[in-house]
């Protein structure tokens, strides 16, 4: 067989498909590596799929959709079994990108029942636990000798913590805390795993000593009997109920009835309870900033990743999928033909490598400034959290149009479940929800660009941070972007650059413009709210086409470089046009550039089109990670969807029982009747 | 009581959401009037909502999310039943809006097993069989003593019927047609209630006489015995598998293996064979053309009642749930009280009003058309098979896009099944695919965009149909939206005309240089396809802003006209300002008057919010209908999620099986191997 380019092509395969892989012009090993970060993690993962592979005990005995969520729930809790007995044959255990994949490929993405085990109650206790408790928890928890989760929000309150209603109550006289939930609004709810698997928990409540309320505390909390698993006295636990997605995650709700723990189960890292009830107060305020910052650089890559799951979906399906003539006299064609099909997919592929790229550079950032906090220099972090908070809002935003673009993209077998659209849809949503609702993020974030802006207007330019340090430059009159050679992008960048500034300086001038007039602060904030997060979404767009830009300089393999030079093209082109009000409005960019824009753009949808396998290829999902009959590596699209419909639940019968039961019967009458 | 103008105020609602109703300053049974056209069938709505609350035999048994497949359809069957039984005593059975009235309520919007029976299956006995045929088969649909479905798509075919596989071969000597299906790819795939359900369909299938392909035609064909409902010798079926909604209906699939049907089954309204195998032809081709249209008139209104579910749901709730201080000095608010949750709702409850007003609009232009026809008088025909493909595919876009958004502006509960709210969304999404996928219908009306564009081209603007004669008028230079009294619409009007002018000229003259410069008609076509479904998109819009405008007008209530101006107000600038682009592009509009726009938005986002429960309210959707615990009508959110999640499934026991069977092996044998 010849030697291609693409390394996805085997014997056998739908030759719809082999065509279009023949005719990528890039090694999609080696792109697989640009966006893993490093050609190790891209062979690791190929390594790990291939294990996996050969161990059928890995595999999903049936499909997902045809399970209940008890059977999800069984099939999953049987395979974390498989997986943590043998973990180190698979994967470096401590790798987490490793985990991450192997978690893909084998759990998926609907979750497990220790998923908040390992992300939030080991997190959870490494940070806020003292040694002395460390000993005793952590390492229990590290060896899989308990299982926990993390209870913060409650039924009638999310972000605003000060506001939450359990109580902690502290008795000195059996130095105890008392556990109290007053209401139903107070019950814990959402917090994963927390209804049928956790027996601790480690619980966020309002600590009271002696009448003074001291406000948000974590404790550490056993809620079910060890042996038994049964829920200790005064508890009362459970499963929140189905959702859009997540059903293999049993989010629970948590209630409290006078329930005693020790003092000594205050999680006392930074804070402290004496016997007698004296507080001793945490050295810093804010110390968990930073966890936040780190999930969510990280929530930034699986939202790429899940973007490029419905992509690589829909681009395949779309190779093989034969609908329609353009010319009347030939065949019909493939669907990857349109250019209305091109123009739904092509964009979301170019913006999957910018949200990638962006969430790798955030993640690096990251840890910059974690090493510059350990010297005592805190001045990035502001920044980062103000970036994190914009990018964690953009891309779920994205990610989910995308998706659902992508879905509509394979027609009708896009709505069966046999695509697996509508669970990596379901799934990428929650992301604009949880961690932060994306309004408020984007506020959050908005905070920061008017504090930005006040600093300009007071000609402290030199004060900006380093990611705002644009908002503080002077615009050229008019953008330059057709004048300049078509391999540069520095005038896309500066007209980006324009759009975010004036947008951001506009939505401040409201703001401080209504305060003028007399309303209060928060009022003139509220007010404004809908241009501010306009300015966050545009500077946090401006963020992602740079990282984009900064990624593709780096870049050294030539035909690496040139298709996803033709990437950043079609991303720059694309987002220009779509936020060209703001670009227009004052003239900076003319009619006419627009027009540029869009022959351009319509230019790399068509060069994109002999790579755009190849490039989503190159993010290398297996057939076991993708669950998708539609997005199948060879192809084979009709005969797998008949065999999946014929194995589907429905079927075990030929004859249904609501059929026996009542559908014959009103026949009959109605036939009886006649009579 | 206080007499109030929001009829659905009770004692012991939540107070907070009486207090967003007691503001409300229009009668909302009036407005039911407007939204359902007229005051007897909004009385009548609740009249059989009264019914139904009576009878709680015909109430959902348990939560419809708690439910698997087989228990849906076992619910939606018995219910069926007594539907059919009890149908005199509850609706006029021959209104059609009634019928979907109480199908809504008691069966609900996910599917049932005779869906596709009265929507298809008796429409198409009754357009294509002969009166023959129809004596003899029509009257036991019609008595329900056979269940049939309409099945044309094929697994690998969708809207392309000279495409299609499955044939039907005339034998001369049997006097049979012989049904085959050649190949995979050519099973029927997707008509609803195939798979179980139906023991009869219409099949579409290529007909050849004696080696001739003479096309698609339609059959009646017997799929399982009468008595025992087993699938005939000869024919696979079964149902497809689930799908991201709608799973109540059997969707399914159906192969032939040279099954025979006497020659008589072919429905001979139109056509006819002989049996020497002479062909008959029918006297006009395009036969089907109006019940296309028709559907798609009356699938705008299903859409905007889907929308207005989501908007129900979600402004109730953001009366009732409070989140986050705006003063700091004040209690938690209401999270209605942020201008963020306003701009997410406020305009798509504009939107809904706009699409259930150009929905009847266009059903009464149907009607209209009907009447012209039957005097053949065709004119009109193509500019209302134009209209209705534009808007199937604006609306039903429109409409998923505010499910959504009014679902993640319930925060983490709308992530919920309780908050019912992925399901609407995917069964209103469902909309953007069937009936024609939407960029496909887009696509259609374009091609009537530019008929008429060539008309203006060449001087023959007199010949333009009414839908279209803007595009022949001369635009005013620029628009002056911002000096009329603000009671007039007329400004708005004029810069939407112009702005879909322009495109639709612009992309038509893309078209044409493109052939001129020498490419074939459709590569110049599918070259400017994205250009063109702009211009699609933006006729129809137009069209949806001007229904609204003439519904305005009409009003005689000063009351509602004033909330229904206020509410245009909001949507003029809305839209506007969400395609300004094409305002701003050649200075038709002006930045300050854009400046004039968004203080318009926000300016009517504030005047709307008294109004806002009320406005959501004067859908009259009863609970039972919304099947939501976030938008119940009493606003007694939480105790209600509380008791929801306790009822769901996995509450059922204390410890899962998995929990047994794994989780707690896996603690014990870590504990044991630390001893």
């Amino acid at each position: 067989m010849v030697h291609h380019q693409n390394k996805a092509i085997r014997e056998g395969d739908n030759p719809d498909l082999t065509a279009e892989r023949v005719t990528g012009t890039f090694d999609t090993h080696s792109m697989a590596a640009q966006i893993y970060n490093s050609e190790a993690h891209a062979r690791r993962r190929r390594e790990i799929t291939e294990i996996i592979a050969k161990r059928p005990e890995l595999h999903d005995t049936k499909p997902f959709p045809f399970m209940t969520r008890e059977e999800k729930i069984l099939e999953s809790s049987r395979k974390l079994t498989l997986i943590t007995k043998h973990m180190n044959e698979i994967i470096e255990p401590n790798n987490s990108n490793e985990m991450f994949h192997l978690n893909n490929e084998v759990l998926g993405i609907e979750g497990h029942p220790m998923a908040l085990h390992g992300i939030m109650f080991i997190p959870a206790l490494t940070a806020q636990a003292s040694e002395e408790q460390q000993k005793k928890w952590l390492t229990r928890a590290i060896n899989r000798e308990i299982v926990g989760t993390y209870a913060q929000t409650e039924l009638g309150h999310g972000t605003n913590l000060q506001n939450l209603e359990t109580t902690a109550t502290y008795d000195v006289a059996t130095q105890e805390f008392v556990l109290h939930t007053p209401t139903i609004t107070g019950l814990k709810w959402w917090p994963g795993n927390l209804g049928k698997s956790s027996n601790y928990a480690v619980v966020v409540a309002l600590m009271f000593i002696k009448g003074k309320n001291y406000g948000p505390h974590t404790f550490m909390v056993p809620l079910r009997d060890e042996k038994t698993h049964q829920p200790l006295k005064g508890i009362t636990i459970g499963d929140i109920g189905p959702k859009i997605a997540y059903n293999v995650t049993d989010n629970g709700f948590l209630g409290f009835d006078h329930y005693r723990i020790p003092r000594t189960n205050l999680l006392m890292r930074h804070t402290r309870v004496e016997p007698d009830g004296t507080y001793v107060k945490p050295p810093h305020a804010k110390i968990n900033y930073s966890a936040m910052v780190h999930v969510r650089s990280h929530m930034i890559t699986g939202q790429a990743i899940m973007l490029s799951y419905a992509l690589t979906i829909a681009t395949r399906y779309s190779s093989v999928r034969r609908q329609g003539q353009i010319d009347t006299t030939q065949p019909e064609v493939k669907v990857l033909e349109y250019q209305t099909q091109q123009h739904r997919l092509f964009p979301y592929i170019a913006r999957a490598y910018a949200f990638v790229f962006a969430g790798a550079e955030t993640v690096k950032l990251y840890e910059r400034v974690l090493e510059e906090v350990a010297t005592g220099n805190v001045s990035l972090m502001a920044d980062l959290h103000a970036l994190t908070s914009g990018l964690k809002s953009v891309v779920s935003h994205y990610t989910a149009q995308g998706i659902e673009q992508a879905r509509m993209a394979c027609g009708g077998h896009g709505y069966s479940q046999a695509s697996y659209m509508s669970e990596i849809f379901g799934v990428a949503v929650g992301g604009c929800t949880y961690e932060g609702e994306n309004m408020v993020m984007l506020l959050q974030l908005a905070r920061y660009l008017v504090k930005s802006a006040s600093l300009v207007k007071t000609g402290q330019s030199s004060k900006l941070g380093p990611l705002v340090a644009y908002l503080g430059a002077k615009s050229d009159s008019t953008s330059l972007i057709d004048r300049t050679p078509t391999t540069g992008f520095a005038e896309y960048v500066k007209t980006f650059q324009h759009i975010a500034r004036r947008q951001t300086l506009k939505a401040a001038d409201k703001f401080f413009g209504l305060m003028e007039k007399g309303e209060k602060r928060p009022i003139a904030w509220n007010k404004s709210s809908v241009e501010l997060n306009r300015a966050s979404r545009l500077h946090t767009r401006l963020y992602i086409v740079e990282a984009f830009v900064r990624r593709v300089e780096e870049v050294a393999d030539p035909r690496l470089k040139e298709v996803l030079t033709d990437l950043l093209h079609l991303h720059v082109n694309y987002e220009l046009l779509d936020m060209s009000t703001y670009a227009l409005e004052d003239g900076f960019v003319s009619s006419s550039q627009l027009d540029y824009v869009r022959d351009q753009l319509y230019f790399y949808l068509a060069k994109i089109r002999p790579n755009a396998v190849s490039l989503v290829d190159s993010w290398e999902f297996s057939d076991q990670e993708l669950r998708s009959v539609l997005g199948r590596r060879d192809g084979h699209v009709y005969e797998n969807l008949f065999a999946w419909a014929k194995a589907s639940p429905l079927n075990k019968t030929d004859v249904l029982p609501s059929v026996d039961k009542y559908l014959k019967p009103l026949m009959e009458s109605a036939r009886a009747s006649k009579l």
